[in-house]
């Protein structure tokens, strides 16, 4: 059986690997994320450095202490910062690192990179493993617009999507036509020294029902959380999210019924799998906004950390569109998420089910319908 | 002065008198949140209690104690729920409940009602008050869409817009024009038993810039957790937005400029006064999407408690429409999480501050540049 | 089957009637903590107010909301703490109340009375309950000494004392030979408007395996804090403690044998039921240390709030003794300890057991040797 | 300016070179914790490698970044540890961690060797600096008890001892004559492979006064935690302790009386500097108990992973006695408890002090009495 260590490594092969239309690679191939090269719609650095365990793992297992992941950084170049260290760049971090901490690490952003990411891909490489394993749960992104191209709500069936459709192109689309109008508009941008955004739609199939909370910690606040709180996301919606305030309440109510299985399940799920702050065993699905990326190959105006007003070229590579890139992202902070809910629904109402009836345990055949 | 004690009931009447054209009245008034008959488009329970504040004040002030503040919902009829208890109302949290812990509190919906509110409103008056005299900060929510009513972007001055002219109707949208319709729109749904949703647009005027944190707490992130918390809410935007992925990085990026107080500043605002996770000091604004309310009083299909396919028909009061209801609860989740942030941004940052022509004091001149 | 609503009330009623000899009263008997006249040892308040249950429960059943319970304090009396607004009492948080906040709520001391662990006692009944049912753990304190009365170290079996042991005297020291000199001792001060402090020992048997951290989190460090958080206590120590100190290596250590139900047991218990922060299986024990009352009939040296040297006379009533009141606050605080930690052993290591051979799970018979 | 990076190496020192007599070593000097050789009553291992900052700091700046310190452990050798795989050493974290995880790391002894405080020291390091620049604290520990050795009370003066003191003996006990006795104390168990434990005094002067909390952080609820998460800690007791409850109220009583300067002050110390949770300004100090080393050069009986009874004689190097390596630790966790609570008061308290007269400004003159 595959271990968890390997389990890490190879979701970091994940990011670092998208042309390589398997997510599946061995462990021996993994390299860092934010890794160049990876494709002609991202960066041309040059990034390959080899991630190593430090700690965390005994022959082959996890010991239950924290796993220690050190991915060296090697194609960090001083020299290209120079500029950066003076001007601030428009829509990046650098002005206001400066105004809470008065310091900023130049060189490769510090933590406003992207590349801090890879610490939270690893974890999810564990998180989503073990949701599989106990409880069968498939976490999906997938791009599903790039600029002004949008794929139709219907071009994705969320019940039979795989993962070998996203990853059969470089756009992580699961539909080749509408793949390659995208690419062909990362593209058109990357040429001129440009970018652009998009949405990344994510799928979480046989989540367990219960997860989430109340007040506070519902399961929708806790994933917005997640996504918003990566670099470059600016929205986030679940199930019919902002479209959904275009419904009447009789259109818009997810109707309850029993299915074959003995289920209540809903009818329509506009609800996005979560009602009350709580999964209720519908495919959980949702959308996240992630702007045109803010470093471009033109002249712009900005201040210096001076304070005087300068024109800014920043030279070198840039992203032309980052949102392939966040797909493996959104699976992560999602994988992440629900796993935290699972070990706090253990804790808290698997110790004394009160109507068993109604609670289903985490694991049983029940509780994942949509795998029949 | 008044005090903070006043502050927390000022703020309680804030919720329960939208109708009122003031939301500052004296503490003496004050009444509980979910309150009925508050306007024709709203529920017409008869909520008539009042709060009171059990501890945490000692002669006006408060003490460091946490503050109890109970409110008694006296309106509460269990025969009203008969039907609840058995049948699943469809999305509701009457199923997620269930199997999250096989019992659940049917009178008044519990934990699920969005009566839960009025706490995070009491606390969040104390929160805006303490924003407004250290800082200066002015946090204003106000609906800028009902079903398929759009106010147009340009409709509302973010830099001028104000308290009354929010208040000015039952609708609580500045644009009386649009007002109107909203109100006819929710009128008519009113009458037939049905239901709708729409969009509140928050704004935090006077932010200190250095507030939020890089990774997993960038504000964005924060922001988003706090509104997805809120009953009945789908989607959250900041900034620019899902709109923004429309845009390429030259048409989006915020370029920077020094301004006559020797700020550094941005022409435009798509970034909605975060870069980078911080606030840069710039208005922050965020739109969050709040479905149609669940309860109707049309006949829907459902199933039992006891998993028995059935008809259900809700009778009794309801709210056609819950946004205007969730102005005061956007505004105050806003303050909370400003709040935090202004606190823990003193305790990381302003003890010893490495770069003072960089990082500005809170509380100091510069650090509220739209209040000139 | 009692409910752990009736598991609430029953507990507060331990503290309120120490004198009844028996902690198990029906709910409806159920007073304040703090109250007056409960023996002859302790303070001659009037405090006959009973406890409400205001939410939380619904028809006898806990339904996972915060369970809401409030307590009136109806004998407080401003006139009493006239002299206490002035002048800080010795060795009392008065001072550092003012000095960190600027302010104190003087009636009855706010948070620094003991009354407010109250509600602690309400949430550790619930703790003890579910850790009894749920893996058979016992959890009982004494008074091990008072003033300069020691109880022996061989006085007390820790595997076969009984709760009626400890509640057969008002002293609740399970020997009736000490426990008439401790309240001998107490009888002393009182009458002479001194205080005295002593020690509070707690073991815990039939914990699980397992439960605790290896670093930051150690399961002693937890019981360490929760007890020092206790109002009057000065100090810890589990297992051979600082006595241990007088030991060697050889003679400290703990030898691991098989038992005859094939479980692995220490032959002695210096380490106290928990090894590298982590619970063994052996009965855990550890001693408090609680000051002698802060608050006595004599005459002291102090100053005003003012900052005026002055004399201070505290009249009324105050505690000779208070820890026979202290008893149930550690047993309490543990609960809520061994509590937390089962929840998160739980979540953590119970859905994937990496080896059955060591692993037991949580209620199995294995995990309970003591009880054999 | 010696930068806060400096202040972590330099802090590193600390641990490494207990001999050297001097704890401000340049940050070239730095060598790992736990590292052998550092003195006869210490263990024999050889650990020389050189620990490396691999993130955090940026031209000798902190950058608000976490701090990646790496120690690599390169005298890790398996073949030492085949006993323990098969045998529970008796009162180690064998057995505990098996039964936790199912698995654990053998090398090292993985989490439950001290080795992982060197973590702790270097954070503790950054602690102590800003502690020191900002309100001068001045945090020492001392070894006052190894095994029978006690040291009186009496030998030292808390407000006069220096680190120089401490340091002048590799026992780090500041008395020389005392230092001798406990030296030769762990000579004699060396040599016949047994070992002892013993007792750290802490002192903390000139801890602003306001820092902790009212109910569970009480400022001696959270240095209890902090010292019992140290490895082979049983104990922990502030101001009068265990001792204190000896006494009677009158005896115990700390006097408020004005000085010279202004300040409220206490004529004696038994609380500790310590009053309801909250520092009173007074000097803070508490001890800790370490039980004996639990690895020793002797047969002894236990059993195997597979639950067989055997003999284990542990070969290769031991701890005779680890107390005077603690001391630096019981320093870090003083400081990183102390840093958290002024991080704590400064966000609550100082934004809006509701009375000068009494709240003093964090770094004021006034705040530090014992400095004058």
């Amino acid at each position: 059986m595959e271990s968890l260590m390997e389990a890490v490594l190879a979701a970091l092969s994940v990011v670092v690997h998208p042309e390589s239309h398997s997510r599946r690679k061995t462990c021996k191939e993994t390299l860092i994320e934010g890794r160049p090269g990876q494709s002609r719609i991202t960066t041309p650095r040059k990034e390959t450095d080899t991630c190593k365990i430090l700690s965390g793992t005994y022959e082959g297992m996890t010991t239950g202490t924290p796993i220690h992941v050190l991915v060296p950084n090697t194609d960090q170049r001083g020299g290209d910062y120079t500029e950066m260290a003076k001007a601030y760049r428009p829509s990046h971090a650098d002005l206001t690192y400066d105004l809470k901490y008065g310091v900023r690490s130049v060189q490769g952003g510090g933590r406003s990179s992207a590349r801090e990411t890879i610490g939270r891909v690893a974890a999810g490489a564990v998180a989503k493993k073990i949701l599989k394993l106990k409880c069968g749960v498939e976490i999906l992104a997938f791009v599903s617009k790039v600029h002004q191209v949008v794929l139709p709500e219907d071009a994705v069936d969320y019940e039979a999507l795989t993962l070998d459709q996203i990853e059969s192109n470089i756009c992580r689309c699961p539909d080749p036509e509408y793949a390659q109008k995208m690419i062909d508009a990362i593209d058109k941008v990357r040429i001129n020294g440009n970018s652009i955004g998009g949405v990344v739609t994510c799928i979480a199939r046989n989540v367990p029902r219960g997860l989430g909370s109340p007040v506070f910690d519902k399961l929708e606040a806790l994933l917005a959380k997640a996504m918003l709180s990566l670099p470059a996301s600016k929205g986030f919606e679940i199930g019919s999210g902002f479209a959904g305030t275009d419904l009447t309440g009789s259109e818009h109510n997810d109707e309850f019924y029993m299915d074959e299985a003995g289920n209540v399940r809903t009818r329509t799920n506009r609800s996005g799998g979560v009602q009350g702050g709580i999964s209720n065993g519908e495919t959980i699905y949702f959308k996240v906004a992630f702007k045109p990326t803010a470093t471009i190959g033109k002249k712009q105006n900005t201040v210096t950390r001076d304070h005087e007003d300068i024109e800014l070229l920043t030279r070198g590579r840039h992203d032309p569109c980052v949102v392939p890139r966040a797909v493996p992202m959104v699976e992560t902070m999602a994988a992440l998420v629900l796993m935290d809910q699972l070990m706090a629904h253990v804790a808290q109402c698997e110790m004394f089910p009160l109507n068993l009836a109604l609670q289903e345990p985490i694991g049983s055949t029940n509780s994942t319908p949509a795998l029949a």
